[in-house]
């Protein structure tokens, strides 16, 4: 079967001035600075330069710039906000970088459906923010919640720590419109719960990391905000007893909204980089536990049970955290783990998801092959839904060893997360970092299906290249 | 673009030998009886004969059986249950019939991650009960479920009633096994939540109405099972006082697992068709509403919230349905619904769905349209989700005038729903008999998108030909 065709061409003087036409003079970036700030993202210390950066201010605009790099065969990378942690918005060939951080207007907040409707530049926070005023809930909250954008949200299928109870990007998304590799502009879903008219292509588009179409609106449904919620904080002197209690939890017909793991290397680094100190941060592991609900009774009887459940378990303490100031606290230095890491040394992050009874194996496993080839690892992560960063660091190790160490270390891990009934990746992404590693996770038939799908959306191979398939 | 390439051979006997010793001889079936019951399902009065019914054992036999369609060019179609209502398991081109029956094994019901893995020809019914036997929940709910099988939920995105809180079967389905048309075996997915692992194969092959594989086993996640429930059924005197209520009630931050709306005629021809009787079924129109929850207190004072609301639209009465058995009796009477509105005239039912705040005007819209065309409709469905079944009876009309009516009449009906922002099918799929009106809901290079994904699966076009696609 054939490859995706990937013979680009450079952006010329042409190009720029056709591109200059299609969106104004004023969306068309050459200048080094604006360059050199698309060429990174959040994902490690890799840097690739685009040749221009547009910044278009329509949906339309964005079909203008797609018809020219068909007509000019140049590839396009889209970027949101530039925090994903695969590589997902590096210009990796070269081109033009499309930023959607100018479409940025909530369009919608629509009550009586529980629906909106947004622009793919919103910043996450926001958006939560304002359907929370109009009493409403989106309950996907991913780290980079403050600067992230809904649109690369959307592209990556964020997740975070709510999707143990109420699920990841993809189950809020009902409807997008998007513009596809060759300029076309699509519609696909809208405000409805129900819809079985032809091919799924809004869950398509969902997670395909910008290598399908650009996303220009996007449909969520929204849930009635839970007008009561309590946080526990439960300290373990081990890391098997935390993993254990949570299907124990789950067990007890209780799905907290959050249920996060957090190794005791994580605490220690959040807290240097924080200059903060956090309760029993000697305790070799916690267990992060939010309950919420309409009736505060009910939400402090399942506290009450999840409480006993740790204890059960061996957990040292059950600490509670029962008004926003101190869940804000608790939440604020949970955020900061992924920087808190990326201050401490070089590091490379994956993104292991297991079935969530998996855990204490996955994270017993990870420990022995880290110990094997001598790497240092941090783990935290989404323990209600087997969804474990493992951040492995390079502290004072030689480049050399680092680097021969390190790749089999990543093969290893990732044969024992797909050993478990899992993959490589529950919600950052495959993108630039992890591509290699797919024949891992999928049979070459069922890579060649993938590459047969993005054919079909991108017969040229354009939109967003050098991600995801090896 | 070329189209899928649609030039079939019959089956010959050389293709049945090898059938047989792909499958078994006895699972090779080309006798009269046999044909004649896999020559229809339960759309309308529509027939056609296979050439031959396999009935495979297992995913591994399915493969060897698509093997040979392709090396034969044949067409195969799969069938569950034969409950759709579509014509997705009519084998409109001749061909094999491909029935999932005998692969009819949960393979686990597994508690600690809420998770099942099944097989496609499992009856839903079955499996509701066996996981409600655990202490778990699967909630998705077709009127057919004492006879559809999950399989056939699957390739449908089968919804049903409690849509509105719970979501539809693509919202259960985790994973997938299934064959490629070629015979290839893949699988994506597992017992896991989060899951950003290459392109969501398995939300595509969700609702794809057996047209891009044929699943062979299913991981679904459960909930826990709800400790209460309690049913509300609201008379009402008009059409539109109901449909009001609907956005009222989740206004007020009440999220019902169930809020259906029937009109008169279908309750009275269910009356007839059972032999019972119904409360107030001289009424317009009923709202019946479930609330749910592991809180007897909550659900209780949600319900009575809901029936101030419905009250305050003009409900002449609320009853209330609190014991199994109350509950029970109103459920068969809704599910007989369909059953119904068949055994009292030649129809055509409509699947339509619009947000739900549009159901009003879509309800208004329909009577207009069929008044204007002289043709009398039946409506019935889930108001919380906007989803209104419409049926269209034939009655006493002669041939001719039911034939000249009834297709410009469907054509408005779905121009209205696309108006309101729906779409023509919200849990009932495209199929055999709404193909055609496909380009009422999507333009030319969306529908060109579509089939370059079914060409991506199916090059040579051999599963389930003539479906879907207009």
């Amino acid at each position: 079967m054939a490859r995706v065709v990937a013979a680009f061409n450079r952006v010329t003087p042409t190009l720029v001035d056709r591109l200059r036409d299609a969106v104004g003079a004023e969306r068309v970036l050459i200048d080094d600075e604006s360059l050199e700030l698309h060429a990174s993202d959040e994902t490690e210390d890799l840097v690739f330069r685009p040749e221009v950066v547009v910044v278009p201010a329509s949906a339309d605009a964005i079909a203008r710039v797609m018809r020219l790099a068909t007509e000019f065969r140049v590839p396009v990378t889209p970027r949101g906000a530039g925090t994903g942690l695969s590589g997902g918005a590096l210009p990796v060939h070269g081109g033009i970088v499309l930023s959607t951080r100018d479409l940025n207007r909530i369009l919608e907040v629509d009550r009586e459906n529980l629906m909106a409707v947004v622009e793919p530049g919103v910043i996450t926070q926001v958006f939560q923010e304002t359907v929370e005023r109009a009493g409403l809930f989106y309950p996907v909250d991913p780290a980079s919640r403050g600067s992230c954008f809904l649109g690369g949200n959307l592209a990556e299928c964020s997740g975070g720590p709510r999707a143990v109870k109420y699920g990841v990007t993809k189950d809020f998304v009902t409807g997008v419109e998007a513009v596809l590799p060759d300029g076309t502009l699509m519609h696909h879903g809208g405000k409805l719960l129900k819809n079985v008219t032809g091919y799924n292509l809004t869950q398509l588009i969902v997670g395909s990391e910008g290598t399908l179409a650009i996303v220009t609106k996007i449909y969520f449904r929204l849930l009635p905000l839970p007008r009561h919620r309590m946080m526990l904080l439960a300290p373990f002197d081990s890391l098997e007893d935390p993993a254990r209690a949570v299907p124990a939890i789950m067990h007890a017909g209780i799905v907290p909204s959050v249920l996060e793991f957090m190794e005791r290397d994580a605490v220690e680094i959040t807290e240097r980089h924080l200059g903060k100190s956090f309760p029993h941060a000697e305790a070799a592991a916690h267990l992060m536990i939010e309950l919420d609900g309409n009736d505060e009774g009910v939400v402090q009887r399942d506290a009450e049970r999840v409480a006993e459940i740790v204890l059960e378990h061996h957990a040292k303490d059950v600490l509670v955290a029962d008004t926003d100031a101190k869940m804000g606290e608790l939440w604020s230095m949970r955020r900061a783990f992924g920087a808190a890491v990326k201050s401490e040394s070089v590091y490379k992050e994956e993104d292991t998801v297991v079935p969530r009874n998996q855990l204490v194996a996955l994270l017993t496993g990870v420990k022995q092959i880290a110990a094997r080839h001598g790497l240092r690892t941090v783990c935290y992560g989404h323990a209600g839904d087997g969804n474990l960063h493992v951040n492995i660091l390079k502290m004072d190790m030689s480049e050399e060893r680092w680097n021969t160490a390190l790749e089999p270390a990543i093969r290893e891990i990732f044969e024992l997360t797909v050993g478990l009934g899992g993959l490589i990746s529950g919600e950052h992404g495959i993108g630039y970092v992890q591509k290699n590693y797919m024949p891992i996770a999928f049979s070459a038939p069922e890579l060649a299906l993938m590459r047969a799908i993005k054919r079909a959306f991108d017969p040229l191979g354009i939109l967003n290249p050098g991600k995801m398939f090896p």
